[in-house]
C-alpha cells in the first residue's frame, strides 16, 4: 500500500466561536492543498476547554454550525475529517464528541468521549462529569486507507481502550485532546508511544495550540508516532499544520517482527 | 509511611555459573550494606541469554546451587530478594522463572514467565518458546514494604499482566529484564514508564549489564521509575549497583490527584 499525508491542524482555539470555525475550515483546506488524506482536529476545537463554556458552545446535530462546517468542508478539501471533539447537544445531555466525516461530507461516525475527566492536581481541579455524560462504545472508523481508532484526550489514559480498538482491526489511532501544562510535558508523548508500541499502530495525537489567555492552558505539540514508537512529527506550542506520511506496510512489518498480538495471554487475562 | 531503599544489582553475566553466583552474592551483601531492603537481580543472572545455554544451566527447586545461594544470602543480607530469573527444571520441562527470598531466607513467590519471547527482528531472532513453557498465573508478593508484582522481561510488553497486578493491589512492579541493544533504545524505558503511568505504580527494571563477548547483547540500563513516570536511577550499561528511594505514599498521592483506577470504564472493555 503507497504511503499517504495525514495533517494535524493545531488550531489556537478562542473565544468567538465562528473565528475558531472559520479558522479551522482554512486549516483544513490548506491541508488538503498540500496532500493531506486524513486530517484531524483538536479536542474541543470550536470551544475555550473551560467548564462553563460547553454548554453555551454546545450544538445539536445535524443543525448546528460546526457540523455544517465539517461537513461541507470535509467535501471542499475531500478528505477523512476527524473533527477533534467539540460538545454536542443531545436532549439533556451534553457529550464530548468526536463527528468523522468522509470526503464526501457524509457523517462516517461519532465517537463520544468514554473516559471523563475528573482530576484534583495540585494547581487544577477539573471535573468533566459535572457537564458531560460518557459515551459507551469504542469508535473504530474503516477507510480505504486504513482502520482508524478514536480516543478523546483522557480515552488514550486506559489501555484497555487501545485494546479494544486493535483487536477491533485498528491500525491508526487518532487522538484529539487538550492535554495541559502539568500533565502534557509529563505524560502526554510518553502515552501516544506507549500505545503506539503496545498496539504496533500509528498514533496521531491532535491538540490545540497554547493559548495563554485562557483559564485552562493547553500543552499544544500534537505529535504522531510511528508503530515502532518512534515520533515522526512533532509540533511545538504555536499554531500550525503538522504533516506526517503514514506507510500501513509499517504496521505489517513491526506486527510480522514483534508478534505481540499473537503473543498476548487470554487464558489469563481473565 | 517511611521511604525504603530498593537496589538493582546490574550483575554482568559470564558463561561461568559459579563466578555468577559468586558475584550476585556479593552485590546482593554490598546493597544490603548499603541500606537497601529490597534487592533485584536482572533475568538470566546465572546463565547467559543464548538458547543452548538454558539446558545446561537449568536447576531444579530447591537442590540447585543458585537456589541455595539465593535463600542463604536473602538471609545473610536480611532483604527481599528477587532473584531475577534463571532457567528452571520441573520434571521434562524448563521455566524462566523468578524466585524470590524473604529476610528470613524462605521462598515468597515464584513467577514463571508467562509471555515467552518469540521473535524475528532483522539483526536478531530468538524463540523462547522452542525451548520453554510458559506460566500461567501473575505473580504478587505481598511484603511488610508493599505489595510487588512481578514481570519477566516480554511480560512488561503486555498491559493486560500490569494491569491485572494492579487491580490486584501491586504498588511495585519488578521487571528482570534482558533487553538486547536493538529493543533496549527503543523500547525499555519507555515501557517502563508507561506500565508506571498507566497503573501508578514504582516500576523497577533490572538488567544485566552489557556484555559483549555474548551472542545476545543485553542493552543494560537498568532503571527505577515512579508513579507519575519520572526516572528516579538509571543505570548505564556497565557493572553497577542502582539505588533508589520508594515512598510508597507517592503511589497514593498520584492515584489520589489523577484516580485512573476509579476511572476505568469496565463495563465496555467486555
Amino acid at each position: 500500500m503507497p504511503s499517504f499525508r495525514l495533517a494535524i491542524c493545531q488550531l489556537r482555539v478562542q473565544a468567538d466561536k465562528e473565528e475558531n470555525l472559520a479558522r479551522a475550515r482554512e486549516m483544513i483546506l490548506e491541508a488538503a492543498d498540500n496532500g493531506a488524506r486524513i486530517v484531524l482536529l483538536p479536542e474541543m476545537f470550536n470551544c475555550p476547554y473551560e467548564d462553563d463554556c460547553f454548554a453555551p458552545y454546545a450544538e445539536t446535530y445535524p443543525d448546528g454550525p460546526s457540523f455544517k462546517m465539517l461537513a461541507s468542508t470535509a467535501a471542499a478539501a475531500g478528505v477523512y475529517l476527524f473533527g477533534g471533539s467539540l460538545p454536542e447537544r443531545d436532549g439533556e445531555r451534553l457529550f464530548n464528541a468526536c463527528f468523522v466525516y468522509g470526503p464526501d461530507g457524509k457523517l462516517l461516525a461519532r465517537h463520544r468521549k468514554v473516559h471523563l475527566f475528573d482530576v484534583t492536581l495540585d494547581t487544577l481541579t477539573f471535573r468533566e462529569s459535572a457537564t458531560f455524560a460518557a459515551g459507551d462504545t469504542p469508535t473504530l472508523v474503516p477507510t480505504p486507507l486504513g482502520k482508524v481508532g478514536v480516543a478523546i484526550c483522557y480515552d488514550i489514559r486506559f489501555p484497555e481502550l487501545a485494546r479494544l480498538m486493535v483487536l477491533q482491526g485498528a491500525e491508526i489511532f487518532v487522538v484529539p485532546a487538550a492535554f495541559n501544562t502539568v500533565t502534557g510535558p509529563a505524560h502526554w508523548e510518553l502515552l501516544l508511544r506507549a500505545r503506539a508500541v503496545d498496539n504496533q499502530v500509528f498514533v496521531a495525537g491532535a491538540a490545540p495550540a497554547r493559548n495563554r489567555h485562557r483559564r485552562y492552558e493547553t500543552y499544544g505539540h500534537s505529535a504522531v508516532v510511528d508503530p515502532w514508537g518512534s515520533v515522526i512529527a512533532r509540533a511545538g506550542a504555536e499554531e500550525m499544520i503538522l504533516y506526517a506520511e503514514l506507510d500501513l506496510d509499517r504496521v505489517r512489518d513491526v506486527r510480522q517482527k514483534l508478534p505481540l498480538l499473537m503473543n498476548r495471554r487470554p487464558d489469563i487475562y481473565g
